[in-house]
């Protein structure tokens, strides 16, 4: 018999319960010990839950429990969690959490104490909710150098994102119909501005290349400035915008790494994850692209990573996992003005003609989109691939000119 | 320092030890262990090669060997490797391999050995190639009922059935391109005929279930009926046909199950897995459907995941991983013909007018289909979901008035 706490009655918490409970025979099957929920912490009060006489709000019971094996931490946010979990930690007890904002900010910390204290600290849940991608990553893959990893790595978005290209919804609709359907929160900044998969490609890049990331480190871009246009022009060009996270093996030991609405051809793998799915790529020297599809986010989803950590726990409680990175270090991360990239740019100009003229002498090679009903002074290219710096300053020729820029959204030609 | 024997240097077996050669400072950091190759057991001969030093004969040394503590089979067949694996286990040694063949017919028999000996006998190569799919489903999935799985396991056949597809080739041409770019052995049969996807389902289903299917319990149809008939019939009716293997659980502790051509509607998250890739879907009552994409045969990726479960060896001497399933049983799988199904048949009638009305009053609520250039004596239809023995039934009477039936492909409404 095993016993733990889990921090966090929310969603993802309540979720962990119930498949804990529900599944109890074949969870005690495949760790070979029962696993019994011995606290759970909430300021909240739940007299309605079958666990009702488990519910404790003060942390410091579990910390000083030593019969306490293994936490689970799913209260989100990093405070207290980050307090919480290193506290755990410290006090003998293995923690699996689902809490990404926690791993992308504090990951090489905890991974260090966990591996002083011979304990383990798991994260599977943090990215791709029930999607296994952290374990396959780290175990299957290890006989290979990741060359790349791109995701659709956030299902809010995604969401959005479908319904402007399938249902021809503005943002702002499609975006209330997200939060009337529980798919985005009241405040949904951490989604549509694209922090969410920012910080899941930083654990994912974490976890691949060896050295944390820290989501200020990479530029991010959200979808609010996608609109129906630069939709209608993905799809003249023959594909889609989808938001992307994407983290490459640059040159001297740095990544190339970016989060940003991305023009995918639609025979990419990834065009066609659609609604609140998620889908990760990750492209091995030796196994070539391998992608992984499924639910990125959900109750039981989430829940379900998160009991497979705890039974891992249970199996390895003498023999730790490997999962490790180091302290991340300035500079890693290129600046995202050298990687080289081709775009998809909408122009306005009161005089289209001539700035047709001037924006394909500035770039050469650029290859001109239609859409149905355009306004009269609106152009759209696609310009051929450059440093994107270079891009940046036709861009600025192109504004002194008189022709605005009112979207450039990068082209993904390997995806 | 752990060595190993390599048994078999045929392509997966020659890449298994250029993946552990040229990822070596990768794989001693995972594993925490520098791996040797002591023996490659091959009958032929390999002067050139780096490691030509290293090449024995005898299988016999190995086994007497107790240096060696893991042993590779990448031999391929029944026998001798089936003997030789066996008597690895009885030895001590840890057994790795990639032959689904020998674990479609003897794993339970091994695992049991294994679990007995406190060994590790792993076999992530033997399914889906480099595709991360037998540690996924045995680890993440352990919180979850496993109500379906169904995939594109066949490299071969998905190859021939995307050129019958996507260029009109016919089902023979289509197989010589595949054995002119080497993705058909001369010999196709156990590609072609469903062989090898049924050694792949069985694996799964053994995994997922608990207890060993002999691919001889499983309803087995290839693709070589499949015509460019059906495929311009499924591309009316909106899909596109595939070879899929398929296990749910059935009422009465029985599975359902079958490997055949089946129409998949183009929504499906398997229709668009095209070419030599293999795609599988794992429907779990808590992460609902999970999907893994990838390459599934090839030398470097297999070898790659051949080379993960030799990591995963190392690093479990002592705790043995938890991999294991029951010795099978009569009757443990329902017969096809029991199954509910929908059907896309295709008739030929010297009287189409007369055999479209036979048919229709036979099939009430079937739904007639059309192609370019049919010939006057050709019907198709989509017939309502019933149980298949009726399907058989009714196509018997439509026999009987004179009307043949060259085709009967089943639909996937679910998938």
């Amino acid at each position: 018999m095993v016993k733990i706490a889990i921090m966090g009655h929310g969603v993802v918490g309540s979720g962990v319960a119930e498949v804990l409970c529900s599944h109890a025979d074949n969870i005690a099957k495949r760790a070979k010990e029962e696993i019994e929920i011995k606290y759970i912490l909430d300021l909240r009060d739940f007299p309605d839950s079958p666990l009702c006489d488990r519910f404790i709000k003060d942390f410091s019971i579990i910390e000083a429990d030593p019969e306490v094996r293994i936490v689970v931490e799913t209260m989100g946010g990093l405070h207290p969690a980050y307090d919480f979990v290193k506290r755990c930690l410290l006090a003998g007890k293995s923690v699996v959490t689902s809490n990404k904002e926690l791993v992308a900010a504090k990951g090489a910390e905890l991974l260090a104490i966990a591996q002083k204290k011979n304990l383990n600290f798991l994260f599977e849940a943090s990215v791709g909710g029930g999607i296994p991608i952290i374990r396959p990553m780290s175990q299957c893959l290890a006989a290979n150098d990741v060359i790349e990893i791109a995701g659709i790595l956030n299902g809010t978005t995604n969401f959005i994102l479908t319904k402007m290209i399938h249902d021809s919804m503005d943002f702002s609709d499609a975006l209330a119909l997200a939060q009337k359907l529980g798919y985005a929160e009241r405040n949904p900044a951490a989604d549509i501005e694209g922090q969410d998969a920012c910080r899941k490609i930083c654990i994912l890049a974490s976890l691949a290349y060896g050295r944390h990331v820290y989501p200020d480190q990479v530029h991010t871009e959200g979808i609010t400035g996608v609109t129906l246009a630069d939709v209608e022009y993905a799809d003249a060009w023959g594909g889609v915008i989808k938001l992307i996270g994407r983290v490459k093996r640059a040159q001297q030991e740095k990544l190339s790494m970016i989060v940003c609405p991305m023009l995918l051809s639609r025979e990419s793998q990834l065009a066609n994850v659609d609604d609140v799915f998620n889908g990760i790529m990750v492209r091995g020297d030796s196994t070539g692209d391998v992608v992984f599809y499924g639910k990125g986010a959900g109750k039981l989803p989430t829940a379900s990573a998160v009991v497979a950590d705890v039974i891992d726990c249970v199996k390895h409680f003498r023999a730790r996992k490997y999962l490790f990175w180091e302290e991340g270090k300035e500079g890693y991360v290129g600046n995202y003005l050298d990687d080289s990239t081709s775009m998809l740019i909408r122009l306005r100009a009161e005089n289209a003609a001539l700035a047709a003229e001037n924006t394909e002498a500035i770039f050469e090679g650029a290859q001109r989109l239609y859409r149905k009903q355009a306004p009269k002074e609106e152009l759209a290219y696609i310009v051929p691939e450059m440093p994107e710096r270079e891009i940046r300053k036709k861009l600025e020729r192109l504004e002194k000119l008189g022709i605005s820029v009112p979207s450039a959204i990068r082209v993904a030609n390997d995806l």
